[in-house]
């Protein structure tokens, strides 16, 4: 019978158990495989830490967050005891016939190279900013939304009560999906990507016209925007590169500039980590199941070197090359389509 | 400056609303388009009662389920003050220059039919079940599946707990899609839909499979779903046809049954209106608007008889006459995938 | 060091784990207490099936719903194997210093029946319909009460766009709590309770009204709530004794005969198991684990016969009899000014 | 026909709108009374700024966050068109007979100074900290701990997959109401309010004992605690007092601290804004509604200088003399039961 072992590396995410049992399940009970879980994504596999995984093990875990496996962002090339000739005595030693690892970017790169020095793995692509060209959708992406959106729909209630212009900076560091996705769904009067470069005026612009109208302005913005004259406002304030960090996010950053030109009283809040974490939505869980499925049936081909994806509907395979490194950004005409509602 | 008339018919659908301030914000910011509102679906547009449509009457909409316009089961041809010449008559004294019907199936091909008559019309496709062909998805089926799958997670804690076996009955009288959705991110152990037979033989030993398990088994079954024995079992039981409707829905046929056939005590939960009401998630909330902003680009580019369809991650315009009548069923190989699962 | 057991019985309820973590934690950390836990309720005392209740068993778990130990209804004097003498003999055996029954005012009558037979027994109440004399509120309830007021909200929306009378039926055999509590926090038109008979008449008055107003009229229910023109209702359409089980709950009987004198169109919902399971409120968490945290100190004092209760915001002690057989129905008071927002 | 002035003062508050609601449909309903809204709290009072605030004003409002009449932190006696002599012509312009005041312990002080000058004042108190000596729950409290308990339960679902130890600072200046109810509900490891001082030492020891049972460590924090060693940690890195504001909430300040110590990976979340917004529980939704109709019976009575409160499961009134500056802290003993579930 067939053994694989399971990893899950980087950032954690809602919907990675559900991958998790999806694949157990369908190579249980379709294909005949048999399934070991990494403790701590690459460390485990380097280390040949292992936990099993059978059915029993992973009864109802879709419906958590997290991930039963634990993960780390340790690299399988970044250690003495790291490197393919290392990992495969130890896929060997443990009777390992491949490897599934469920990951984002980083993680596709280090499979694939790991591919192409030998070792059988396949990969499950995983990234809550939704940012990676190859997938039409990533699961945990809803989860993040959704918790944005009901984060933003709470803050307008109290931004309207006090005639204050609220700003909530969410996740997405290259590519704006949470934000521009959170930003249309609760209304927001103005929502920041790193995509699409904004001045400070037009944003207070839209935030002046949005108070007018007797609202509390909204404000979303993508922890990687960054404002043109960020540099200027900042000097004029005598305030050095030196100062920056310490100013904190791009939230806390607009907040006040906001407030200086405007004249309106401004509040940010940072959402964080409460974006990662929790009971998936459906939608997460059923596409981290259905990746699950699929990985197990790419597993039954022996399709190495190979990762699911959803397009459209359907779930599809790709080779790692045509994944790795293509950041899916917000594409100019959806922000556009979403710029026409600001203000 | 043009001026349009929107309506909204058929069972209310979270989403609704989102379409309505999509259509209005992009229509009055970029194209310098005007709205006005038909009350409670066709029957606004054949007795001409309407209401203003204008930014301040949409502000803050689209986190509310139901529709601020009303809608009703009405036929634009079915009473005497209906038909093509009298609409027109209504639309030029109220000089409206074409409608956007937002609803299912029967609207869609209501609105084709006055299209043909010479009313300009374009549609926004709406079913909560999910089942038209046209559109990869429609707005409403997100929240509802979320709901759906809340309710499902609920109930499994009481069937571990008691280990009892809890039917739930869900939406989907053609289509499946509710069902294999929330089944599936629910880990339901068995999942019932109209597209796919099942015999209670085969029911009932996925839901022994489970219980021996040591779980609450958890049968999702969608309305539509019928069960081949099921004249055989009742005409046992000296029950008639004139009985059949008194007992209720298929949730409630098929919890005496299995509780019969496999001596786990068994309840049914009819899930009902709950699933069309109520705060839309953020994915349909944003679908919504995306097919509004885009119906309002339809308008102005006057290309009449087109719906607004998601194909991937694209909304694109398809003609009336593709899309009525054609149901999009739940395809045999993702029934198939989420059978893996059963038992 | 004194080794106690801990058994849930009756119907399940969110707080339950909330309420065997609390006592699991508090009894180790501060008074060097061991602990087992008897499956699926008193079944697993008169059988002495027990399993091990450590720290570790209990991690994480206040925030399940439903009971990690089982329940049943299975009384402890209702077969041969049970009464006090072999009871007795199974705690010898099995070196059980003492026995907390979590359930409610069957649970505790048994309890103290015990406790009269010699058994050492204390207890933890639990009654979703929060109708316990003893004690201020119950774990449970305000999960029930949130999922029920979530129900009413969505229900409005789609009442209020299709202009139709919701009927939505929720648990409460003997006192109405969760449907005054619900029906006040979301708005109903109409709350109906055991307690307070209303006529037809009255209650068709109050859906008029609403509608009149423009609302789609939304009607609580209680499940023990009875009509005083039922029978006539009924036996005007030749239906008799033998019919009515199958015309479903009070909902489903309330929703035709109102639809029928008002004209409009009505729909009942019945929420069901729904109302019991999943994810507790924090209030009942917090509520169970400090319960848990009290009957703990209980032990530690021998208190034998005594229940743990909350009085404003303290838990206090009360003597078996004094909390057996006392309903808290809803005050009238109470009611009425509920009453004054119907309509 | 009596007319009475409503305002809403101070920060916002999940079940404002429950309280004005409530009132208007009571005085309407049962008393025959007539109110106006003042807009923006105190500032609406003293310039006469209102709005009507009839039956359909108040519709379906119990379900919003905020407040439909704005808010202020404007203080009746602090500009030149305040004081009591002015707000008297000001209601005698308006014929306004008394002014509900709702809001927290300086909205109160006002109140009963205007009271002792001679205006009819009553009050609702309104303080999401839950810190009232006078009642045993305000409205908000509960829907600001079921979100940070939410937030909680999302972060450690993260710390458990990284083995990182996530802090969560919420709501409470003076009293840890919101701390100790969210961080028993979630399991903590530690919970740290302002009424109980504990040294780095001992919260590391926590931290690190539930790391060594193999968990992520939650530390939940009331943004009012204060760490006994903070200043020398700090002047040990170098920093001084200018430094200090800049590093952020006690949340911030104590994640590096942590980390430092503990070398566990430490990550710091400020809930901030969002425990006030949005839809309200029903628990705050019924408390609001019941406060709103109770103090509509307190005008009927013409019982001015009083405001009302929960005792228990009753609504009582209390002079606004013995409710102003007397401050509910977590009793020690309550802290102490917390404290036995830590680590």
């Amino acid at each position: 019978m067939a053994r694989y072992g399971i990893l899950t590396s980087g950032g954690d995410c809602p919907g990675l158990n559900a991958v998790i049992r999806g694949t157990v399940l369908q190579g249980t009970t379709v294909h005949g495989q048999e399934f070991v879980g990494f403790r701590d994504g690459y460390r485990g596999l380097v280390y040949g830490d292992i936990r099993p995984l059978n059915r029993l093990a992973v009864r109802g875990i879709s419906r958590n967050g997290g991930t039963i496996l634990g993960t780390s962002r340790f690299g399988p090339y970044s250690e003495p005891d790291g490197g393919p000739e290392n990992i495969k005595k130890v896929l060997e030693r443990l009777e390992i016939d491949g490897v599934i690892a469920i990951g984002g970017d980083g993680t596709m790169a280090a499979a694939n190279r790991l591919y192409e020095d030998g070792i059988p793995m396949v990969g499950v692509p995983k990234t809550i900013d939704n940012d990676l060209e190859a997938t039409d959708f990533t699961f945990g992406f809803s989860t993040a939304v959704e918790i944005a959106t009901d984060a933003a729909d709470r803050l307008r209630t109290t931004g309207d009560s006090h005639q204050r212009c609220m700003v909530l900076e969410v996740m997405g560091r290259h590519a704006g999906w949470i934000a521009i996705y959170a930003g249309v769904a609760s209304g927001a009067h103005v929502t920041l990507i790193p995509e699409a470069p904004e001045t400070l005026d037009q944003i207070c612009r839209w935030v002046t016209e949005a108070a007018e109208r007797g609202r509390g302005p909204l404000v979303m913005v993508a922890e990687g925007f960054t404002l043109p004259e960020m540099d200027d406002a900042y000097s004029d304030k005598g305030l050095d590169e030196f100062d920056r960090p310490r100013l904190g996010g791009i939230g806390e950053i607009l907040a006040p500039l906001i407030q200086e030109r405007t004249g309106i009283q401004t509040r940010a809040t940072t959402l964080g980590y409460i974006q990662r974490g929790g009971v998936p939505t459906a939608f997460d869980r059923v596409l981290g199941t259905r990746f699950g499925q699929a990985i197990s049936d790419v597993l039954a081909d022996g399709d190495w070197g190979q990762m699911v994806a959803l397009r459209g509907t359907q779930i599809e395979r790709v080779p790692f090359t045509d994944a790795v490194g293509h950041t899916k950004s917000v594409p100019l005409d959806f922000y556009r389509g979403a710029r026409a509602l600001f203000g």
